[in-house]
């Protein structure tokens, strides 16, 4: 019996609404042995205020020790064992460029590379090719034909651009023509199971006809594909939490993965999303009453950490804490303040820390923290816990479980 | 590997004594933001005592954020997984009233249904009929009389009854017949698997015996029967922890349960309960020298809180505490006070909430906790444990479990 066994039959319907605030690469560490951490520097007095008020923990992500990328990240808080539901690299990349990946596509990440006279392998990403050289030769690759198949080819970044087959009944399991070193030609596709066949050589006369259009090219005359993967199959929030859920996201990666568990995405106006924190509230503000659960993502935090730019991302926090007076103004019933995981501007990265995590709502057990940061986090009645339980609390703080068993 | 697959291979023989009292319901919340609960309001000398030489911390019943009924919040104080052994509502409804299943049982909880000329369902149940006109009513259906069956009908509350047939071999996988539904006949018995065939023909042929019974009685004269159930085969205390048990408790469901996991019950005389905490006492006293490990059910920390009456639940737990002293006098080597779950005054219902647990042996750690509450158990040495894993610290402290591995 695993977590959405329970939710699914215990969930029950109730007009509470549920905020859940990311604030993505949210945990940090200090520049200097038992100095502060971001979180710790920067002037919080709002989500002090409500530390104070509510429950506080780490959030585990997936495992002590496991950094994780955005996908098993926010796979975890949404409720979904990261473990259990693991997203194909090419779904991924796929969902993180904004293409929607339907029931009859599969999809792989590939990345051009050079070949030498013989097909061998010269340069696995073709020079680090840049976006601007690299982004017409994707697209020429639009030219192949095969039938009974659509294809989609989008670039990405430098070397890297995803590729979509779309026909029923395709099997995702192929595994990736890179052979991981140069000095040999790349492999061909491989299926490893029998619905994937087809699959496999689709794969193999589209790399055939790329071949042929990339011939002349310096340095991307060849490519390699990775991370094959089928639309994964999730179970929706609907279905698991009894849940109308929205997702507030600027990025397109959030919004594909709050899509995939069947959020729906809001913005500004049909297909135009929010760009900034204030115009990510007035969407909340103006979809409240269509929703039971809102998912607000706001990757500053992340990204400042990823350049290791340790006061930018206090300052990032501090805009974020200026936004919670218009969040609980609307008064909640369960407001959620976290991370889908560290990124420390030391570490320049994303890391496994213990994630900063607060929990309001007014039936949580006050544990005396005083201030909304790591070490009073530590100390939290929330406890360290692993990321994918957070759902449930949030449910049962929301009135909206009942009880298991009699 | 589960936990009975350790705790079998590694229990050992020991003259030790271990208690474990069970204060029903007994976590809270406070009732103001910042308040205390009413085990922080309570004055417990004893108990504080003995949170000072033993070791504290928060049990989770089963999951964060899941509220746990009687069933599987025992069961996981007891060491068995609750999401691993599902107990049917019939068989906890039978429990809870008294009735002994055996091996050859099928039990399913009922209710009195109104029905209109049609055969269609007008009330579901049956206007709510009070206790003393069902009850009657449920003890005229003792006259269904089918070949080669024993039944057994019992009455429970208002509108509901229990049935049990008794026969080798029947399964009890048959689906509701309460069609969850008005203006519609009540549904068939359905069997979902192929040992539950004879069950469910069983089933089909009483409720037409009994609703022929019932013809004429203008609230209840129809019904449904939901939860079918067999007996759950539990392994017993003595197999998986080598212990000999005895359960002292007041109420069915309590005693039902203790039985089911193999534990004798123990009371006044022959059949008999003691009815006080002093009574309970006095039969701990009496069977000392003839169990390992006693339970001890105490229901008022419960009932007071589904009450939403703070005052009294905070009385009951001061009474638990003046008991303290005829417990320490016995010299147990284990003893543990804790909860199945919480029961807040303030959500007037079971809760989520982490349990005060307290473990006291000579070879606990000390943990620095002054008072047994809530906010002392969040700090404590247990931390935030899932409740299966207090019989294998028990075991552990009264040095009857030898080394895993060489």
């Amino acid at each position: 019996m695993d977590l959405h066994d329970l939710t699914r039959t215990l969930h029950s319907k109730s007009d509470t609404k549920i905020v859940m605030l990311v604030a993505d690469g949210l945990g940090g560490l200090p520049l200097e042995p038992g100095g502060m951490t971001e979180l710790e520097t920067a002037r919080t007095p709002n989500l002090d205020a409500l530390a104070r008020r509510g429950i506080s923990g780490l959030s585990i992500p997936v495992k002590p020790g496991i950094t994780p990328g955005s996908g098993p990240g926010h796979l975890a808080l949404f409720g979904y064992d990261p473990l259990k539901y693991l997203i194909g690299r090419g779904a991924l990349e796929a969902t993180g460029i904004g293409f929607e990946l339907g029931p009859n596509d599969v999809a792989a990440r590939c990345n051009f590379c050079t070949l030498d006279a013989a097909g061998h392998i010269i340069d696995r990403r073709a020079g680090r090719i840049d976006s601007q050289q690299s982004a017409p030769l994707a697209i020429r690759l639009r030219q192949v034909r095969i039938p009974g198949v659509e294809i989609f080819v989008e670039p990405v970044k430098e070397h890297r651009f995803v590729v979509v087959f779309r026909a029923a009944g395709l099997g995702g399991n192929v595994l990736d023509t890179d052979p991981q070193a140069t000095g040999v030609p790349p492999l061909r596709p491989v299926a490893t199971d029998e619905a994937s066949r087809r699959t496999a050589e689709i794969a193999d006369e589209f790399i055939r006809q790329a071949t042929k259009l990339l011939a002349g090219e310096k340095k991307a005359n060849g490519l390699t594909m990775r991370g094959f993967c089928a639309r994964p199959n999730l179970p929706s929030y609907e279905e698991v939490y009894g849940l109308r859920a929205a997702a507030i996201a600027v990025y397109p990666m959030y919004k594909g993965l709050a899509r995939l568990v069947g959020m729906e995405i809001v913005g500004k106006s049909p297909g135009i999303s929010a760009q900034t924190l204030d115009e990510q509230l007035a969407v909340l503000e103006q979809n409240w009453a269509s929703y039971d659960f809102f998912f607000i993502h706001f990757k500053y935090t992340d990204s400042t950490g990823e350049d290791g730019n340790f006061a930018a991302k206090v300052q990032r926090i501090e805009e974020l804490d200026k936004a919670m007076p218009r969040v609980t103004a609307l008064n909640p019933d369960v407001l959620i303040v976290t991370g889908d995981h560290s990124t420390p501007s030391f570490l320049r990265s994303h890391s496994w820390h213990g994630v900063p995590t607060l929990l309001v709502s007014n039936c949580c057990r006050y544990d005396g923290c005083q201030e909304f940061n790591e070490r009073n986090c530590l100390r939290g009645g929330l406890g360290q816990f692993e990321a994918k339980h957070l759902m449930t609390l949030a449910l049962a703080n929301a009135g909206r479980l009942a009880k298991f068993g009699a």
